[in-house]
């Protein structure tokens, strides 16, 4: 089978894979909401299908189905996983869109929808790899499997038992994981490692109602105990507050530390690109960078409380409401760093606030001398022309740490977006020349993969 | 002209009295968004009018229009005015209303709908005294001015150059402030005073869009700013810790003090009611009504950024936004205090922020020895047939200094109101009971006034 026939064969297709991805895009499945999912999981099946992939929806106790798809090679007993997620972040602020969030509208070359790049941009690229693979060489040259689930974006809750109880399926030799793209020099960017995540809500409540402000002596604020209670989680010098927080956090290797050096760190198009001057706390180069991929962090999401439409309302709040999320670092673990954040709440004289988790995932990294990570570096610089970027870990988090450590394979996450994709805000996009050749990058990588 | 037959002709047209309310209810005029307010002070003008009243809807350079209305006594040189307002509080949270906010519903003998306690339903309850003395007697025994504003809910910031303008338009020898009721035994409560207040709306931005919370350790987080700054103008122990706040305050008299103690505070019901075991900071008995009218206070009023919706969202929000009222006592000045709150924001380096001025008043107060105070608490006991309450202050605000302080007479607030009106609340109402004998009392007030 010749590269060249496959490029061929992509470049031919292109407009119907970019159809295949704007049917999926115009799917809504916003996890958080619980909306769209069953219908977006019955559609990735059947595009799963449509390619012959043989398929099971896994259902879980509870929570969302995993989607998950295998085709068997006559020619290998090699399996390569690719993990993706059919669920997405919730559009909202929708009145910053330029177009319906849901639309997959295309304007200037790029596909714009929630979901366009994460991870629905990635997750049809490989299949219309494999799609490619099957129709110019008539079969696959590795065994390949498909696992896409529908809780990503609200921590994978319920994954952990799935895995567990369907160990075997699961299994391979290794797994690419759902992001990546190129950087704005062409490079692409590879990722070795997930941060952890651990979602809570605070809530404070009072009074059963609002009173008018003239109470304010006498009766307790919500939003003022919500204010201090968030106060003791995080100063303004950044550092995180909860007694304990930083234990067990494993300091970079000389070796990830050498790798940090290589790294081409945009931050003037990035600084430039959000309107800001400097970054938090005038940090640049190497340390900014090592503090976007080893710090853990204590984020505020959101907080609504009180009266917040237009002019002023003299109105005292009985209730408030914070969304957090906290990014952990290898050997933080989310369980005991809910249990320290719920002790050092109650320490300090709030044991009043509900204190909800809304998901976690654990820290996780694949060592960067691992045969699987040569191998992508090496198919993506043949690919993109260029010398692939090697990130130890992202600042990002996801279910990795279950496919890295319980299943036991190594897991380098490599996609097709690019640097103005808008993940996780309004306008989130794809651009189609990056969609096209992330189809080249994965068609290559399975056949390398298979040698 | 006998009280008998001012009760008769009340109670006679009781119900097309409550029809004249709910017509004012129906009709929205909510300040803070600028609905309704012209079609409002129209209605006011005409309910002014088919009574009697010579009216004249004045313009400011700015604001809402106030209207004015005044019918002239042929018995006597003595001038009584009634400070009311016809706009309203926003109606929102809209899903907590058993009925439409602007429905003028009656439920279990009660007109529910915003404005119907405050100020709507004492607004009509002295026009239908005034109108009942006029039908009974066929003239008023003093003269008689109207004064409605249509900015009271948004700290009146247009009013004070309308009275400087308007000085002579506006003489009398007392004013009847616009609010007031019984309490919970029935006993009528008056005011002397109130607080001045000062609104503001905080607000902090950071990167031109919201971010993948994965870049929290670069991406400065407006949310956080924000709670650091909300953080430095009140600890948890209720301190406000704006430089220079407490300077100006002016301790209550003993006098004041003797009538605190005269004061029943029915703080078990009103805890009951809002499902609270102890007040803020366990305040309870002469310590927390001193606080309630003497201690000027900084209130958080509302509070938004980032993702409120369902379950979780990883952003990291570039917008943050708190209203927060300060109540004001004399002699603080809320000119002051807004420069004071200006200058600590820099000063601990939040010079980022934006600080906007909604409105304020001043704190004013008339003194308890007054002829005026003791005429009405007279009539009151008279009519209730219990001996009034007298609040040296009320909680409250209002641009009552411009009446006392300004044009120079006494300033008595009392009314129709009662414990449950749900104020600035969802279900605010106005008992049909307490209606009625509240145009009772105007009328009888209005006829002891030309002894």
């Amino acid at each position: 089978m010749s590269l060249e026939g496959v490029y061929d064969y992509v470049d031919a297709h292109a407009d119907s894979f970019v159809e295949d991805l704007v049917k999926l895009v115009k799917q809504p499945s916003v996890s958080a909401k619980g909306e769209g999912i069953e219908e977006c999981a019955i559609l990735v099946e059947k595009m799963l299908q449509e390619i012959g992939f043989s398929t099971k929806i896994i259902r879980g106790e509870k929570g969302h189905p995993v989607v998950y798809g295998e085709i068997r090679s006559e020619k290998s007993d090699r399996t390569i996983l690719f993990y993706d997620h059919y669920d997405v972040q919730p559009p909202e602020p929708l009145e910053k869109w330029m177009c319906e969030p849901f639309s997959g509208k295309i304007i200037n070359g790029k596909v714009y929808g929630r979901g366009a790049s994460d991870n629905k941009g990635n997750f049809v690229s490989r299949l219309k790899a494999v799609q490619t693979l099957l129709e110019v060489a008539g079969d696959v040259p590795v065994n390949i499997k498909f696992f896409v689930e529908g809780e990503e974006e609200i921590g994978s809750p319920n994954l952990e038992p799935v895995i567990k109880k369907y160990r075997d399926l699961f299994s391979a030799d290794a797994a690419i994981w759902e992001f990546g793209g190129t950087d704005r020099r062409g490079r692409p960017n590879l990722y070795l490692g997930l941060k952890g995540v651990l979602s809570v809500e605070l809530k404070a409540s009072c009074a059963s109602r609002d009173v008018h402000s003239a109470n304010a002596p006498v009766i307790p604020n919500a939003a003022w105990r919500l204010v201090w209670a968030l106060n003791l989680l995080k100063d303004k010098e950044e550092n995180i507050l909860i007694e304990g927080f930083y234990d067990n956090v494993l300091p970079p290797s000389s070796e990830e530390i050498e790798c940090l050096e290589n790294i081409p760190f945009e931050e003037e198009e990035f600084k430039k690109e959000l309107g800001l001057k400097e970054f938090l706390q005038n940090k640049s180069g190497l340390k900014a960078l090592k503090a976007l991929l080893y710090q853990p962090t204590c984020t505020i999401n959101g907080f609504i409380s009180g009266y917040t439409g237009k002019g002023s309302k003299t109105v005292l709040p009985h209730e408030a409401s914070a969304k957090l999320d906290f990014r952990l670092v290898p050997n933080q673990n989310p369980t005991e760093i809910f249990q320290k954040l719920v002790r050092h709440l109650k320490k300090h004289g709030f044991e009043d606030l509900e204190v909800i988790k809304h998901g976690s995932t654990e820290p996780t990294r694949t060592p960067i001398n691992d045969p699987f990570v040569k191998l992508v570096a090496k198919t993506a610089e043949k690919v993109y022309g260029k010398k692939a970027v090697i990130y130890p870990t992202s600042a990002g988090s996801g279910p990795m740490h279950l496919f890295r450590n319980f299943l036991g394979y190594p897991v380098v996450s490599a996609g097709c977006s690019h640097p103005e994709a808008n993940t996780h805000a309004p306008n989130e996009n794809l651009k189609i020349e990056s969609y096209i050749k992330g189809i080249k990058f994965i068609a290559t990588l399975i056949s390398d993969f298979a040698l």
